[in-house]
């Protein structure tokens, strides 16, 4: 399995100083993500060091949208990125500012757009159709849009989780139509706000990373040439991975800050005055969650055991293999209660769902569990709760708290 | 992309009879399910007709959990099957008779066994540990618990989709244990149910579910003469599938149901005074339910053509290849309004969720589509909203409908 995250290291678990059968006291009941902030407020502080001035940071609330988490978020960032008409209304309730909301993402209604025109926070084109949607929003409310374009390079993040560009995308409008969409935002009105440009995600190499951000600055100086406007604002996307399994290792984000800060040092002179931002979700608040839930059965099947808990895939998906993945990895997992005890016993976890793909850790090796102890299963603090089928079969639903806000 | 149901075989689509456009308008907007139970009428009494008599038919309510198909189907079958205390007080709720509901599912907690204990359900016990828990909350409650014993059989339908039995499994009782668990429960002073023998999933293949019927009763009869007493009830799982992509054949039920009257007529002497049931979720509504959802921009990205709904994963996420299968097949889709025109042109439909996992078609040939025009998404009656994480990246509800329960 993968690694627990070093914030963790022990003798005995504790996530923000709290014993984890003190944590569930405090919620009332199994089964809890606990998130600590205090690991996220680390990274953010690793990053603002690692990276040159007037790089912002924004975060993707997508990864994890619970409520006094994005409270602390907003507090903390820069910027805040969105992808719904759902999420502007929980960013604004959070109390981000409007100026600092951004709305990415395909198939934007028209009821959405219309709220995030009002709204005043900036929508990051994806089509050309989306664009005049907007324009025409913006001149039926009297409200002066601010439009960004989001652009689908030509390159993609090497080895990246999840590829959004190179080649045909339902994401963001071809590089070689871009500067004619820039012309046709700035000629009706809008506020234009500059280039949304995302090239993947969840990547773990440095190098690719630094290559594609070299790519990103150089591709958005020749967009604004050709489109003859500076961009005010570059959203050079993320991609920052987090080592999820075994032999994956954390991601050099300093070696990729020093490098983005010869690739600005060197930018084409139409961004002289651009800000940039790197927009990251799961590098900044994946590990700073940890999903407990109870062991309600232990039991033995042909010689192999197992512990049966009262969570599973209908709150972390991704920890059970999404539904039936071809190849299983285990996240880190560990008996809560019994952190600092030697590994005793090969046990398999699986969650309570009447299904045989709620599996939650196949074969660790793990001390000897009883019914009634806390297993935490790590790297919960993005795309978990939110990401997962909550309403499957009907059990009952994750409590979630923050910890680590009292500094 | 695999077939459309033969029950909305055109030449325009109409759902209860009626068109794509009047269901939304009445539901208000989309993305819209709508069920029409008259196509599940029709399976069940298709099954009927099929299955021997003493065969009851079963629902796996966890298949689709909607409220008004759940009360359409709970005056249609013989018994409701749930997998949690959630589900125990929706079927409830719905009308189900105590006595006509059975809890099957690993993990089971104290809390939720004693509401089934007191209500008087049949706890289908999933190991000796939750038995015993069982018997003491009866012993506690001073009310005689309903408890049936899950098997572990040593086999499993060959070619299901999930597997369900054979080998090591965190489901029921390996069967060489249950004859002593069944004396533990009759020596207790529960009312013994019988056994629940479930082999697997989403088969299509005929032959192979015959072949799990016939060792499931056997298997029936060998332990309840090691126990020495007669089941009043064998649950024979269900394993019941539907196509679901191209190539693949409808389940030849009439020939199970033959072959199952055979294998009865054979059975074990003390069977002869046993009840059996089948159990079916996705067979009885999978194909009762369309997904609806609406076109919100098309886009041409290096000469490929995407068309973008206002629906997506967050809703199906079983058609989008649950986040990121390695091999994505189409389930079956249409243009809703234009569903009697020639395909005409090759897109890719995906969802409004900004994420590359989110397609709902790859490539697929259609009738030129315009934004605005509503796309049709089969097979979404079983494991469809339900199923999906409907939290995720804040996107409008999905609404639910029924239709054809007039008649």
């Amino acid at each position: 399995m993968g690694a627990i995250p070093a914030d963790f290291a022990g003798p005995e678990l504790r996530i923000g100083g709290r014993t984890p059968a003190d944590l569930v006291a405090e919620a009332g009941d199994t089964p809890l993500f606990v998130y600590d902030v205090a690991i996220c407020d680390a990274r953010i502080a690793r990053l603002r060091a690692a990276l040159p001035d007037g790089v912002d940071i924004h975060y993707a609330m997508k990864a994890n949208p619970y409520r006094p988490l994005l409270e602390h978020m907003v507090s903390k960032v820069d910027g805040i990125d969105i992808a719904s008409e759902g999420e502007l209304a929980m960013a604004l309730a959070a109390g981000a500012d409007p100026a600092e909301i951004s709305f990415a993402g395909p198939g934007k209604r028209a009821d959405a757009m219309e709220k995030a025109v009002a709204a005043g926070v900036t929508l990051n084109c994806e089509s050309e159709g989306e664009a005049e949607r907007a324009l025409a929003i913006g001149a039926r409310l009297g409200k002066r849009p601010r439009l960004a374009v989001r652009v689908n390079p030509d390159f993609e993040i090497k080895g990246s989780g999840m590829r959004m560009g190179g080649g045909a995308k339902p994401f963001g409008v071809d590089a070689q139509r871009v500067p004619a969409l820039v012309r046709t935002i700035l000629d009706g009105g809008a506020d234009w706000r500059g280039f949304h440009i995302f090239a993947g995600s969840q990547a773990l190499d440095a190098a690719a990373l630094i290559e594609a951000q070299v790519a990103t600055v150089a591709l958005a100086g020749e967009l604004a040439d050709a489109a003859g406007a500076p961009p005010p604002l570059i959203n050079l996307g993320g991609g920052f991975g987090i080592p999820h399994f075994g032999g994956e290792q954390p991601l050099d984000v300093e070696a990729i800050g020093a490098e983005l800060a010869k690739t600005l040092s060197n930018r084409a002179q139409i961004l002289a005055d651009t800000r940039f931002a790197i927009e990251l979700g799961r590098w900044l608040v994946g590990e700073c969650g940890v999903y407990l839930t109870r062991i309600v059965d232990r039991k033995i099947s042909h010689g192999k055991t197992f512990l049966i808990v009262d969570g599973g895939l209908h709150h972390q998906l991704a920890a059970s293999g999404n539904f039936g993945q071809l190849v299983r990895r285990n996240y880190p997992v560990a008996i809560a209660d019994r952190f600092g005890d030697a590994p005793e016993e090969e046990v398999s976890i699986v969650g309570c769902l009447c299904t045989p793909l709620d599996r939650l850790a196949d074969d660790v090796m793990l001390p000897r569990a009883e019914v009634g102890d806390l297993v935490a299963i790590f790297l919960a603090g993005a795309y978990g709760l939110s990401a997962s089928p909550q309403a499957f079969l009907a059990q009952r639903p994750a409590r979630e708290m923050i910890v680590g806000n009292g500094g």
